[in-house]
Order: structure tokens, then sequence, then C-alpha cells
């Protein structure tokens, strides 16, 4: 019976949680958690168990704090993360060319095989890199995955970064692209994807375009988008120190983020989108992992797009870290990912 | 230059984490995580605020060891839950009648108001509580939400328990409800869901319905299920001391399952359904939050059941922990999740 007392009066966790919700008094206090230690999960594949067991960015909490100095930093990384592209062109199959529509730099990524389903098809790719980083063709690493993996042929938009231009400057070049491709294609026939401020950017087209009241496109793939850069979000702090690519929200991607923005205001809708009216988005599909620091932010978009009454898919990959889906063209992870968006695109464009 | 140099050695996150994934010896060392303050998210209800800024059950780590023991327990616990029940009831205009289907006790939740398209349709509820808790009307809580919300007729299963059922006990309860209700109703026009071990044994009846080759429901709603009871899934780590609710893997839910499991494996499919061959599923909607200690066992599900070419959708709801969606039926949380299941079951039943 005294069992069954301290069990009454401890209770367990629904009920308890519960009755302490009740009780509440308005005042929430935060929850401190324990350090700990992650193992490295033993159920995603080998090569993404080296992805996730990689450490820390080192480099995460490096604050540049001008236009120039993060473009001196982005070269710098681009110069070196370009070597493995030709590479990975060959592996998938993927031819790219430079370009430029309207005076916007771009690159023209081409599958050496597309089905008949996909010739009339074209997609937009915005790349991500906090809206600073990945100039030029070091942009062109995610368009060459979903060219080669779904055999689509695939505009990536060289946009303008930092100090060549401020905000609103990478969503005016999108848009310029977008618009071109108006001209051509019919806009059922259009997706736009995009990762991280490359997914933020996505949403921003959409908002845009509404504004415009231009076309929307046939679909769209946000993947794990900056869609709020004034750091609400509870995963923002589940997960900092846990995702081992941003690692914090204090870190070096919402700095440049805040350069990119150039004193504009972080809450607007245009730089972080959760915040924009999303009735008549287009079909999209989203992409995250579980130890993403922008699990939050990709959440929250899809619940305000559910809301919204749009078709909006969600896929959530096992320990992940931000945009690792993305990382690697050869691991089972990656494929899955991007079969996911392809079977999407299948389904609701042309319609 | 300087600035660049140290640049090129450190890199940046993407390329980091790239180069380091690439250089794996196989050998992959924990993550050391420091201690952190959780504020409570802002960008959630007020009621979801609360629930989510309430201490963590304080009986987690309650570790009863016998069936006899968690009986006492779960009975405590039951006279409890239910003061809250006939409230709930007449808010959500449902009345439940207690009955027997082939000698398996059950209780019939019916809304007081069902739409001409629902009249044929039939939900089989699978209530939770690690296999030992919420005996009796205690189990028809989640029942009540889905008939008042949904406006559909329920059936809550309220399946043997230990010491008065062990593995297989509480799927053979619910199978020969399943059973019985095909004798009256078409399967298409039937949809069974449940939330964490009533997750898990929606998924064990689509197993054991597999097995004994008998017709599959329409729908299927696996809220959290905990779908794999051996402590394989990031979110056990990632989340652990996070969710106010489960808080630890090495609590007393799980140690529940192992009274329920009595000495059979835990790693058969129809206690860890994650381990099972998912091809033949049908359509299937699961719902988790960011903080879910079973956030990884429900992503894991739904990639498992996207592979085997199901029709799933995944819902994630933004800072809660587990199966915080069904607590309590006035906040919006709570509706928006079981709104999301209607409509779910709207489109795929009776077809």
């Amino acid at each position: 019976m005294n069992r069954t007392k301290i069990f009454l009066l401890a209770c367990t966790a629904l009920a308890a949680t519960y009755a302490a919700a009740q009780s509440n008094d308005a005042t929430h206090p935060p929850l401190q958690v324990p350090a700990k230690t992650l193992p490295v999960p033993t159920d995603v594949s080998p090569g993404m168990q080296s992805i996730i067991a990689a450490p820390r960015n080192p480099n995460w909490n490096q604050l540049w704090k001008t236009g120039e100095e993060w473009r001196t930093a982005a070269n710098a990384q681009a110069a070196k993360s370009v070597q493995a592209l030709p590479a990975m062109r060959q592996r998938l199959h993927v031819t790219v060319r430079p370009d430029t529509i309207d005076g916007v730099r771009v690159y023209i990524v081409t599958p050496d095989v597309i089905p008949p389903e996909h010739r009339h098809k074209l997609l937009i790719h915005v790349h991500g890199g906090c809206y600073v980083l990945f100039p030029g063709e070091a942009g062109t690493s995610e368009a060459i995955i979903m060219a080669g993996l779904g055999h689509f042929k695939v505009i990536s938009v060289d946009y303008r970064m930092p100090p060549e231009a401020y905000f609103p400057g990478a969503l005016d070049d999108a848009m310029t692209v977008y618009k071109a491709a108006l001209k051509t294609t019919n806009p059922k026939n259009i997706a736009v994807f995009g990762t991280s401020a490359g997914g933020a950017l996505v949403l921003e087209m959409m908002l845009r375009a509404k504004q415009l009241a231009i076309p929307l496109p046939g679909a769209i793939a946000p993947g794990t988008p900056m869609s709020d850069v004034t750091k609400t979000g509870d995963s923002f702090y589940t997960n900092e120190m846990v995702d081992n690519v941003l690692v914090s929200r204090d870190g070096s991607c919402d700095a440049a983020t805040v350069v990119y923005a150039h004193g504009h205001p972080l809450t607007d809708p245009l730089l972080s989108p959760v915040y924009g009216d999303m009735h008549g988005f287009p079909p999209a599909i989203l992409t995250t992992g579980t130890r993403d620091l922008l699990l939050s932010n990709t959440v929250r978009v899809h619940r305000k797009l559910r809301e919204a009454g749009v078709d909006a898919q969600l896929e959530v990959f096992e320990g992940q870290s931000h945009a690792q889906y993305q990382f690697d063209d050869r691991v089972p992870e990656t494929k899955e990912a991007f079969g996911e968006i392809t079977a999407f695109f299948d389904s609701h464009l042309g319609h």
C-alpha cells in the first residue's frame, strides 16, 4: 500500500506531466540538461556513420563581420571544394556548363540520360552556404546530385553574394532566372529546390512570386531551410553542440546571414520565411535529420504549409546533422533522399 | 592571406565534415555534448508551452520488476487519470460503453455526431502505456479524442496486461478485435491507431495480419511507436533528459516492456516492429515531436515504410516530448495532430 501511495503522489509519465501542465503559473523555468555522450548511430549506413562521426566543424564560431572577409573565406573554401566536382560529375554522368541568364550567372547542369517524361521538365537550383559561401562552380554540388540521381535538367543559380550584393541580391537573382524560365517552360513543369540558405531562398522566391502575382512552380523542395534566422526554434537549443555542421545558432552561419541582411530586419519573411503567408504555395517536400540544428526550422515550415492547406511531405533522416543528406552522392541515404525528391517531383510536376 | 590560410586549413562546415568523413578509420569516437539549458519554446501555443514546461516525470526511473508490481502501480495511476475522463467526454460530445468482443474487453467510443461519410467507417484503438499502464477505462483517453475530434466510431481495446497476460497477450487481444471487425466491416473502411506501445502494437498487428494472410486495414496511424525496444535509435541519446515524459531509455517504460516480454527476445519484430518486413502495409501517418525520446523510433519506421513503397506521412511537432500531441484535447496542437490523422483517414479509407 505504501508503494501505491508513493506512486499516487509521484504518478507516472503521462499523468505527472499533464498535472504539472495544468498547474502552470505562466512562468516557465528552463530545463537543465546534463552533459552527455552520444555514440555514433549504428542504424545508418557505414558511409553515413562516417559523416555523423566527423568532429565538429572546427570553424563553426568563426564570426567574420564584413562581406569582404566572407568573400575571402568563401573563395578559399570554394577553391578546395571544387576539387571533388570532376569525379562527382563523372560518377553521376552529368555535364556542367557556365552561362548567364538575363545577366545572372548560372550553371546548366545536364545528365547524360534524360528520360522522355523529364524532357519538358526543368529544375532550378538555389545553393546553400549561409548566403555567403559556395560562389561559382562550388555551388553546383547539390545540382549535380539532383541531375545525376533524378535525371532532370537543372539550372543552378550562381547568385550574387556579399560584398558583390547584399539582401535582397540573392533573391533578386534567383527570381530573374525563375522569370526567364517561365518564358520557355510551363510553370507546372518547373520545380525549385535548394538546401539551407538555398532552402530559405526557395521559400522566399514563393513569397516574392506571390507578391508579384506571377505563376508559382509545380513543386518545391526546400531542404532544411534557414527559415528562421531570429534564433526562434527549439532545436537551436536541443541540437546545439549535437549538430556537427552548424554546431550553434551563435556560430558562423548566422553571422554570415547578418552580413547578407546588411541591416535589414531578420524578421522579414524574405529573410525568415517561416513568418510568411504560405497559402497557395506549390506542393513541397522538406528534408532534415534528427541532429539537425534546423530540425525545428524545417518542421515548423512543414506545419505552416500543412496549416495553409499545402500538400507538404516531411522526410527526417536518422542521426543526420544539418544538410548531411546531400554531402556524399555515394551513401545510400543520399540516394534515398534524392529518390524521394525525384518521386515527389514526378508525382506533382506536369499537372 | 594568413586569414585565408587558416580558413583553408580549418575549412568551413560542409567541407570540414565531409573531409573528416572521408578519412574515417572505422573507429568512431562518441560526441561529448556539454550540459545545457533549454528554454521553453515560444513558437508553440500557451497550452503546449505548459505541457513542455512541466518538470520531468518524477517517476521516470521507477523500475518495477514483476507484473504484479506494475499492476499495482498501474491501478493507482488509472484511478487518478480516469477522473479527467467525464469532463473530456462531455467536452468532446462522446459516449463510452464497456463491452466484450469474442472474450476481449473493449470500450465502444461513439461521438454524438457521425457524418454520413464516416457511418461505414470503423477505427480500432490500441492504447499506450509501456504494455502495462492504463488498464480499463484509463486507456480510452486517446480514443475519446479521436472520436470527438474526428467524428468516427472507435473501438478501444482493453487488452490484457501483466500479470494477467504477457507477450503476446496484448497483440493477441488486439488481433481478436480486429478479426471480429473484419466480419462486419470492409477492411478498406477500417483504420487502426494508437500511441507509444499502442503505436508499436499497431505495427505488430500488421506484421501478424501478414503472417495470418488476413486482409490489412485501409489505413493506420502509429503515433510515436515504441518500434525499437533494444536501445537502438539516436534520439535515445540525443533526447535523453530532454524528453520530460519518458526521460530515458533506461527508465520505467522500457523496464515495463521487459516485464511484458517475459523472456521473449526484444529483437523480435513483434516487440521491435522496426525490424519487421513492412511491404504491403497500408497507408500510414506517423506523429512525433522534436524532443521525443522516440523521435528516431518514429522516423526510422517512416523510412522503412517509404523504402517498402508504402504511402507514409510523417508529422513532427515543435518542442514536444513523447506523445504530448495527445495529452490535452484543448490545445491547438492536439486538434492539429488529430486533424491530420482525420484527413489522412478520410483520404485513404474506403478506396
